[in-house]
């Protein structure tokens, strides 16, 4: 921060005040960088009129990841005529922009030829991006369709873990030996022009191909030319094994700040880069799809086919009856109790209700701190210790509340003092259970994002149907 | 993808197989990158035994963020003494990757001095994340130790509304006139060693200081020398407005997959920029921010002092016992129908039980779905009319199934068929609730992730039991 970025030249400085927000406007986009409806009509009804030309003339300003929006935003009986209509605006780029399944509608009315065309434009992990997900035959189609070295590429990126760093990463990369000085880099560069185009770090090998410093072009650039990059390079850098899940490789670029890294085999050679466009997807998927799983709604995507939707959702409704069965056959422990004092089974809900939502606090806190790893076996019990005090007081707090309350409503101390009871001990309930489920299931190796949410809400229903209705037998009939 | 990274010299390819993670058990972290307890009890350990020089022979091969988590994870009433153990490897680096929490507690312990220290040593943008949350007075204090021109730099920063793109970017940024050739920009870059040394990209800028194009550097080292830069540079480019939220950053960075990016002011002259990696972080916690509000949870930081969480939670619960109050009440119209009939409060909660999962699922789909700009007014009538299709085939299936279970148990027609419909008119209030409440909240310009569950929970808790009740109390008595 001591130095201050400045241009190479004295620059004059303008009065003009030009809304710069005027170029966006033009291209269809509103303030949130949505896609206007005013615009999306205009396009639908160009299409439908017959006039392409139009169409295309207002998709054309449009960037790949505005007209992959475009597209989505388009009902699904139009989009063929819509992609047809725009031809060769939907290259390559746009479909490695779109959502899966919108993609694959579009994809499944190309010929092979025509993907395998689109797949060589790509970078290798777009091109796995689109593929992976077709059929086995079709699949073996645009392969067969490809130019031999493409599809070795292909090949062998699909021939890691689906969701690993092999998936991920980029074959086309810059390794230099270290011996090398920035002025032989440079030469090496410009004289190379089968090189790839893109790329932000240069990875310096040994002998044996195995990364042993990177080196960011800024300080290639900065350099004189005579400077080895041995001396250049920085040694300490962060290797991704090439089967990592692309979850851990998202993890590791955010916690390490980086922009690319270099993949490694399992012989610590460099086989291919991620570079940080390609994993910022994922941390925000990964990121997002907890509160997606806690509530049981699959992946969540609103382009999924629907009767694939209904049954992920189904599947989790059903798992609940039974726990919500487990805590009616609790509360039909109590049928006579109720029958004497029907004012019970208004009250009922207030607890089960309260300690699940004392639970879903914890439990959303737990399942992202698990998930950014920032719980381990250092901290755990300092973690419960954490949950228990906060349950107590808030649990304290609502039972002293709820107990006046219900005595100014009802007038009867012992109904306030079991109801203040039942909120303390059912909230105690739901603080534990909201932390020490997801901790045991994580330890298990089971995703606490998708099955803690069932078992904190069977505890802290039954446990509050239990001893709200068992206090209530004993000390009130 | 038709090139292949090469090295510049052919390489042999060893034999050797070492284990690539043998550099990473020695540093103290497992597998997932979290660091081991034994590690980090061994630092603990040494410092209680006033052994400064082992802690920081530990310490020392970790990379800042690492040693930020160290910091994390030690108990806070130990953390000043290791911190200080540690002493220089707490550096400017570890102190911007640190919890905000766990950093305030740290810095408070530090002199203004050292914190003016610490703050040179940072890019802008990490710099005024130290510096904006510390009180006004230690603020000041902070700042008139500084340098003049690093002050003005953080003060021009503090000037734009916290949380937007003025404070994310960074000052030090290269920008040259577009006449300029690609041999000049690399002597200028070479000549001016006061440059900022960690770019990656060049933005070219009119006489007005106003972006007009944008440079990869590897574009940059690819080229001849003799090219021009406004025949190298792109012209599409993404242009951040200064006063910009940085939620929009970020989504901007995502779908225009950014690894730099101009930040201009009112007039559209460039005056900083913001990086990828200063983005991913807030991508990460914009995407998990979502669960943690949807369940009442707050920012949901395990570092936060235990009153504050405890107040957060509170109010969230002491808004969610208004509507169980409710829910009650309604109840309590039917505790004539409950004396006749008791199995009714045990089946009752599977009615509202139901409801609410399914709600949560729509609910979770819609806040995602709202958070990462898929929802416009394009197609919001085709996502409320999907959820409405989800929630009536749920709902159908459901209460079939529910009502076949109920007759099999009790036997009684008239009571499983209260029950089936019930269910199913439950389920379609829940669809309909979980998607339109968070669009008009969206609308009205409330966070739909703050502010729905409340009411949804509502809908479908009073109005599950209204519908169950209400049937059995026409037709069961």
């Amino acid at each position: 921060m001591s130095e201050r970025g400045e241009t190479a030249e004295p620059l004059i400085h303008g009065e003009e005040f030009d809304d710069i927000l005027i170029d966006q406007a033009e291209t269809g986009l509103d303030e949130d960088d949505r896609l206007k409806p005013e615009f999306l009509t205009a396009v639908l009804d160009a299409v439908e009129e017959g006039d392409s030309e139009k169409a295309r003339d207002l998709v054309s300003p449009l960037h790949p990841a505005d007209i992959a929006d475009l597209l989505e935003l388009t009902p699904s009986d139009l989009r063929g005529d819509v992609a047809a209509a725009l031809g060769d605006l939907v290259g390559a780029e746009v479909l490695s922009e779109l959502n899966d399944y919108v993609r694959d509608d579009l994809i499944g009315a190309l010929a092979p030829e025509q993907v395998a065309e689109f797949a060589a434009e790509l970078d290798t992990d777009d091109a796995v991006a689109i593929i992976e997900d077709m059929e086995e035959a079709d699949q073996q189609a645009v392969l067969d369709a490809m130019e031999p070295e493409d599809r070795a590429a292909i090949e062998s990126a699909l021939s890691y873990p689906e969701e690993s760093a092999g998936r991920l990463m980029q074959r086309d990369l810059v390794a230099v030996p270290e011996h090398m000085t920035v002025g032989q880099v440079i030469d090496y560069l410009r004289d190379n022009q089968d090189l790839t185009r893109d790329f932000w770090e240069i990875f310096v090998v040994d002998a044996a191909h195995k990364p042993i410093g990177t080196c960011q072009l800024s300080w290639v650039l900065t350099c004189p030319r005579g400077i080895a990059m041995a001396d250049l390079m920085k040694r300490e850098q962060t290797l991704i094994p090439v089967d990592m899940d692309q979850e851990e490789v998202a993890l590791r670029f955010q916690k390490y700040a980086l922009i690319s890294a270099a993949v490694v085999d399992g012989g610590g050679r460099l086989v291919g880069m991620i570079t940080v466009d390609d994993v910022v997807h994922i941390i925000s998927e990964e990121a997002g799809e907890d509160i997606l799983r806690l509530s049981g709604a699959g992946e969540g995507d609103i382009n999924q086919p629907i009767l694939l939707t209904v049954r992920t959702r189904l599947v989790w409704l059903v798992v609940n009856l039974g726990t919500a069965m487990i805590a009616a056959s609790v509360v039909g422990l109590f049928e006579n109790t109720i029958e004497h004092l029907a004012l019970l089974a208004a009250l009922m809900g207030i607890v089960s209700g309260m300690g699940g939502n004392a639970g879903t606090q914890t439990l959303a806190v737990m399942v992202r701190a698990i998930a950014t790893n920032q719980v381990t076996s250092s901290n755990t019990m300092r973690m419960i210790g954490r949950e228990f005090r906060i349950a107590a007081t808030n649990g304290s707090v609502l039972g002293v509340l709820i107990g006046i309350g219900s005595y100014l409503v009802y007038g009867q101390l012992g109904l306030s003092l079991v109801f203040a009871a039942a909120i303390l001990i059912n909230n105690m309930v739901a603080g534990l259970a909201g932390v020490l489920i997801p901790v045991t299931l994580d330890r298990s190796n089971v995703d606490p994002a998708v099955s803690s949410a069932v078992f904190v809400t069977m505890m802290t229903d039954s446990l509050g149907f239990l001893t709200f209705l068992g206090l209530a037998t004993i000390f009130l009939t």
